[in-house]
């Protein structure tokens, strides 16, 4: 049994506003019960964590997918084309006017479709849409955030979330890093990734050289002696690129090499190091 | 079939250097090869999902766990006292010197123990110790974490690491916050809640009072408008303890009354709020 609601008529249409490319708030949305756990309507949600892992969905490298009313709110905000939402009634009620049809089901019936128990009751799925080429990114940015193999999603997600909240322009990507759009990192950075854009370096290290070339005091965070205090860096005020490398390796030589300065944060003895994502904030806050 | 291989002799003996109580490293140790995943001694890593919300364990509210060298190396520089290990022969072989006897046994034994697979490889179990009274933490202390409502097991490890990393001498814990020897905990932390010396507040928000006799500056971490720029806060120096909430609800009215005077990160537009661990971070940082 579906029962069509609909709500309004055109479709979407897209304006240029430049990267990522942004879509008119369509005046259509459909809300639709559905109650059979295998209607193909649902297949944007179906077996989440497995779909997390096929290259061959639509959009390419996958879907983007939001979990959650504040997550999907920002999905709804962000340039990425929404398909479809899926949730229980309140969930779906809560998100005012939707751009795309919008599956109302159970909890029950959720868990089934998605392949594991959700407890916040809503999602989205959405076409991905192309990233700027650095250059442009850098051009309109004051404070870029640049990364060596950050690998990790839940780290890449979270350092997202505290460029969102520290004043970080965007997020240049090396080699190493993980996919920002990927469903974990999405829910980590609270959807911070749909909001701060983000492009990966075309060379490597030559993008920092382009950086400085652009105007940017490169500066690499790194535990190592010899590197200035944070707080004496003297970069407040600048256009400055702070460069980070995963835990554990740490930054190529190459990389640091290739940078303007090396900072460090002042750590007690005996402690390794901050989580990457951790170590992010305070230097985005000291620095930027 | 069992192997056992004597190294020492001698018991533990407690030594009194205060809270909490310190053990001399005792100089014995046995390597025990185990192969039946029932057999009686593993007991302590038994079921360890489950273990964990058994309070009826040793140890009264459960035995503190230790997953991985580097926090079961934490483990045993700690002051609590090590019952047993459980690992893979090259993981404990990499330890050196134990305290305690260490079952080494294959990686498929393990995970039928535990009830999961550990890509870890060692395990430690040990018992409690006294934590020490608010006063005698405070009295030795220049820079205090004071939390209240932290009851994320993730965020709670995490702010240990945050905090030990950036000279916190020592963690109170005020009303409803989780148990930071809690398995999670431990494991996100590093070892370092083993380490962090931690409290529980006697009273509430009278112990806020209590730090502000003896000597400290209590400042209460809030976005709220009003709360001055951390920067301008004037703290460096001084005996500060930073009174952090949790995320979503933040610190009650009460304890930011109870408190000297408020701070806040600056943050950008639209974005609601840092992570508690992080926002605890970047304040240990700015102000200590």
């Amino acid at each position: 049994m579906s029962n069509v609601c609909l709500v309004g008529g055109a479709p979407f249409s897209p304006v240029d506003r430049g990267y990522p490319p942004r879509w008119e708030t369509p005046p259509v949305a459909q809300v639709i019960e559905i109650d059979d756990p295998a209607d193909p309507r649902l297949d944007d949600f179906r077996d989440l964590s497995t779909a997390d892992r096929r290259p061959d969905r639509p959009g390419g490298r996958g879907l983007v997918i939001a979990e959650g009313v504040v997550v999907v709110e920002r999905l709804l905000a962000s340039p990425y084309p929404v398909r479809s939402l899926l949730g229980v009634r309140r969930r779906v009620e809560a998100l005012g006017e939707l751009p795309a049809p919008a599956y109302v089901t159970s909890a029950e019936v959720m868990a089934e479709v998605v392949g594991f128990h959700l407890n916040r009751g809503v999602l989205a799925a959405a076409d991905r849409a192309p990233q700027p080429p650095v250059e442009r990114l850098a051009r309109h940015a004051r404070r870029l955030a640049v990364l060596e193999g950050v690998g990790d999603h839940e780290n890449l997600g979270a350092l997202f979330r505290n460029a969102a909240a520290l004043g970080v322009d965007g997020v240049i990507l090396g080699p190493g890093c993980s996919d920002p759009l990927y469903r974990r990192s999405v829910r980590v950075s609270m959807g911070h990734v749909l909001r701060v854009p983000f492009a990966t370096a075309p060379s490597w290290p030559g993008t920092l050289g382009m950086l400085r070339d652009e105007g940017f005091r490169v500066a690499a965070l790194t535990p190592r002696a010899g590197a200035a205090n944070l707080a004496d860096a003297g970069l407040r005020g600048e256009r400055v690129a702070v460069l980070l490398g995963s835990e554990g390796p740490g930054l190529t030589e190459e990389a640091i090499q290739a940078a303007d300065l090396a900072v460090r944060i002042p750590m007690s003895p005996g402690v390794d190091s901050l989580n990457v994502a951790t170590a992010a904030a305070v230097a985005f806050y000291a620095l930027l």
